[in-house]
């Protein structure tokens, strides 16, 4: 109870806004294992995509169209997995600095939100496709370079 | 070369089709691995609907619909990693039951996507929202009761 006091003293200094968890407040290592599997869904699934826009799988528009949809509604989800004392409890690559520079981190992970909400229009066509997951994929790594460590550590 | 194309005989035998794998051939471990992260983020946004369903949450249109949508994208998509071989690698709860009565499993795993297409039009309301969650975790329970382990083995 005490410890739960504290996260929500902690999620209102640094948000500034106090989030109610309605379901059981899950402990860090739950988060960090949620936010690697919405993480890990996300790759996978944007990975067909960039697969068709090197050429290396043929453009299905509906395939594309529903995985564009899957991906606008997976991207979210890591980042809020990302709270106050879930930096440690397992196995994980998030930089300290994720919670250390709190508004880099946020931009980062804002400019990845903006640009997987133009996919799901630019999914029905190849050439826009192609456009997109260039973009898409210029936010995954800045993200990626700056926020994600090289080696796992506990 | 060989180990891909005894997959793919094998492929074409269990599911009578075949279907071409376009991105690169994953390893056993990745499928275990991608399996239990769809299963994850299926989990943790259906019990957030249960527990709406439960009265622990209060009712928002918006979020459950949304929720919906997004499991009705999430759930065909561990199933597409059971494939042959895939049964050890990596820590996981996968009965071998799953592998020799495939006629059983894909029937319960079938199950399941059809109580979960029914979920966009139920969350519209909360009464058919606490139905179909109902449903839904029917067919969790008896997927789980025939075909997971109760411990993780390699």
């Amino acid at each position: 109870m005490r410890k739960s006091l504290q996260k929500i003293v902690l999620a209102i200094a640094v948000t500034g806004t106090l989030h109610i968890a309605y379901a059981a407040d899950p402990k860090p290592e739950e988060e960090i294992r949620y936010r690697q599997s919405a993480f890990n869904v996300i790759g996978r699934n944007f990975n067909a995509l960039g697969a068709i826009a090197k050429g290396e799988r043929p453009y299905d528009q509906a395939f594309a169209v529903k995985t564009a949809a899957l991906l606008e509604l997976l991207a979210p989800l890591p980042f809020g997995s990302f709270g106050p004392g879930t930096d440690k409890g397992a196995l994980n690559k998030a930089d300290p600095k994720i919670w250390t520079e709190q508004a880099k981190y946020k931009e980062a992970a804002e400019k990845f939100q903006v640009e997987i909400a133009k996919l799901s229009a630019a999914a029905k066509d190849l050439n826009s496709l192609k456009a997109q997951v260039g973009e898409i994929g210029k936010t995954c790594k800045g993200c990626h370079d700056d926020f994600r460590l090289k080696e796992a550590r506990q």
